[in-house]
């Protein structure tokens, strides 16, 4: 049987996100949150739109997906993300509990994972569609300096 | 010259937030933005009414005094909070540069600032009004056992 509902499939929504962002002047990294095989968030980077440091990808994401559930937990939730989560989403992931998260690029300036700052029992999973989401990086930083 | 403005002035303030935050049922947790001795932004915790993990104290702090600056970085502001701001406060304090962080109590579970997680040039101070805060959370936690 053809497994529709995989990982990639969930970070290709994560990536559409990301395209909506660089789409729009930001820097692109964009969050999808699934539970039970569907998606019951999206969130993209909109720091310079809102002005607000606190408007990343992982961050709207999950206030929305709370908001879905009427519960701030999200143990039973997957985050997908373009780019490896910084320090405040790691944290803000800790206390939502959520119970997996897959992301696409390493981010060697502010990673947060390797900082052992996720819950316990978040269980991490990172490389999958890293090209992609390095280029869509890439051709961020491109336009900028251009 | 009596200095009015100083930072027992300010995070009294901070205090009246987390007393805000006790009446509503919150974890009482407050926290003020200065600029130049004038207030610019204030917050208190909100994890329960709005269900949302994102919604600390210091968050709420930190967009709004975005808001009020049309700018992203604070690092020309201080930040007065009741309680040691936690990995995800301390993440997005470091995307905000901002200049000085004054905290009351400490957080022996979750602390951020011993972790390393501040900008370089964020100054800390701690243990003002350590004891008003502990109070307050107190207050809050015997209320939740009765």
């Amino acid at each position: 049987m053809i497994q529709v509902y995989d990982d990639v499939y969930f970070m290709k929504q994560a990536m559409f996100q990301a395209q909506t962002a660089l789409e729009e002047g930001e820097i692109p990294v964009g969050a999808v949150i699934v539970h039970k095989n569907k998606i019951i968030a999206r969130g993209y980077n909109m720091t310079e739109k809102l002005n607000d440091f606190t408007a990343h990808a992982e961050m709207l994401a999950f206030t929305s997906a709370s908001e879905y559930f009427g519960n701030k937990y999200l143990n039973e939730c997957s985050l997908y993300v373009t780019l490896e989560p910084c320090v405040m989403c790691c944290g803000a992931s800790y206390w939502t509990r959520i119970n997996k998260i897959v992301y696409a690029a390493s981010d060697e300036n502010r990673r947060g994972i390797s900082k052992g700052l996720l819950h316990p029992k978040t269980i991490v999973k990172s490389g999958l569609m890293a090209d992609e989401a390095q280029q869509l990086l890439q051709a961020f930083f491109k336009s900028k300096r251009e």
